[in-house]
């Protein structure tokens, strides 16, 4: 009896010392030349404390900076206290936006901050009409400036077609950050759009959606309809080097599985496609 | 003025009814055999309201019942209402275990346990020299056993290799739950362990380890060394028609983004390997 005691006892013991491992143990290197990124978006109920702790479990290092975490009127300090807290998690702020623009004075502001940041591509929604102010802006700062589609929800850039047509004959920096998910919502496809519009795509929002039409709504990556696999095929072939952020959509107010969820589905869509090719 | 004081009050009720989405969006059908589910060890922390939760969040529907969330002991009652509240969240209850087994009284009280429970499949760790009492088991109550494998830090049962040998002689009712990460780390190679023995793997642990020895520790699917896009293959050759549950042992106070990226992971390889097939 004492001998079995005993035996209980080690075990115990292996028990809980298994459970004292070194943390956290870093997704591999996908030797990709994409970076897996997170919109700032997703985190619009949520500080950045919040944000970076979730970012840091989920091993996701590039961040597209909303203005809810940065106000736009931020001071040099502020700004270089924001990046030193980024730091602590090992994650680079990559870009700045979406930004909507409706006039020269909010381009101005945009293009200053950015620089102020110490970023070089900017996310914006400018009104059409300001395309022309904001292709002199990419040339006296040498910024790439990538549109925000948005699908049927709002009148302006709608799908990757219509970015494509209203920067096409402007300057080769203004191009788009292609969100997956409103193109499918306004009945394109983005996997024929990232090849037709790869030259002009500078960011990239991943999500998936339920319907090629406005009644289709943002889930889970992986639960929707858009062919990732075929995305991400495209992605390699297209060589291109920017980040496709996640823009989570879903639960807003509770988003944290979901991104994990979506997170690891990208993730091992991307390990399992490399390995069938091997 | 007052119109684009309309536009952005529009554009504000636009942007707020589109976070009205239905929920919850589950994950397409895989159109495997095998299914997607839980080990209940995963919870050894939470409560079963909670497992439901996080099983519901995740869109898993298959349980393996841990005696923490329903114990032995429990009256034909209270397994009633276990199971009603599994039903909630449209789960089922697949087997029961993993069960320590030291003694036959042990193994008599694990199998009427089973019955009662009412499944078919119990998860077993029984000392060696109970097998014997085991294979009459089986054939009184035409129950599958599946004894788990537990790596290094375990005298009983380290690998696949042990267990077979240990039941090939037996009644082909008895055989294993092949634990991927425990074989790993006993330097074995799963994939191979799942070809070789799957006429005797009745249930699978799904987790990643980091290492092939004692050392290896448990971390999210992806982020270790198991190749699962091969496991995945391997499941398909060999049809397996059981469950691969995630047994997920890191951050085990604090697991739950870790046990939605996990599964996001295996969902993400198993729609990726799909679409190259085509």
């Amino acid at each position: 009896m004492k001998k079995m005691l005993l035996i209980a006892g080690l075990l115990c013991t292996m028990l809980i010392s298994a459970q004292v491992r070194p943390d956290p143990q870093p997704a591999p290197d996908s030797f990709e030349q994409f970076n897996l990124g997170m919109a700032g978006y997703t985190f619009v109920n949520f500080d950045l404390d919040k944000t970076l702790e979730i970012m840091d479990k989920c091993d996701v290092k590039y961040l597209c900076i909303k203005d809810f975490h940065l106000p736009l009127k931020s001071t040099d300090e502020e700004i270089a206290a924001f990046h030193a807290k980024l730091k602590t998690k090992g994650v680079t702020g990559y870009a700045v936006g979406p930004i909507y623009m409706r006039s020269r004075d909010e381009v101005d502001n945009a293009f200053e901050y950015a620089k102020r940041v110490g970023v070089k591509l900017i996310v914006g929604v400018p009104n059409y009409e300001l395309l022309p102010y904001v292709d002199l802006k990419v040339k006296e700062y040498d910024f790439q400036y990538a549109i925000h589609l948005h699908g049927p929800d709002m009148p302006l850039y709608p799908d990757a077609d219509d970015v494509w047509n209203n920067v096409k004959d402007l300057d080769g920096r203004i191009g788009m950050c292609l969100d997956v998910g409103h193109d499918t919502r306004n009945g394109k496809d983005p996997v024929k759009d990232l090849e037709k519009y790869h030259s002009r795509v500078f960011d990239i929002h991943i999500k998936d959606v339920t319907g090629s039409t406005k009644a289709g709504y943002s889930v889970e990556i992986g639960r929707g309809i858009i062919d990732f696999p075929a995305f991400i095929d495209m992605l390699r072939k297209v060589d291109y080097s920017g980040v496709c952020s996640l823009e989570h959509e879903r639960n807003m107010k509770d988003p944290f599985l979901g991104i994990a969820e979506s997170i690891g589905y990208f993730r091992g869509m991307i390990a399992a496609t490399k390995e069938v090719k091997k």
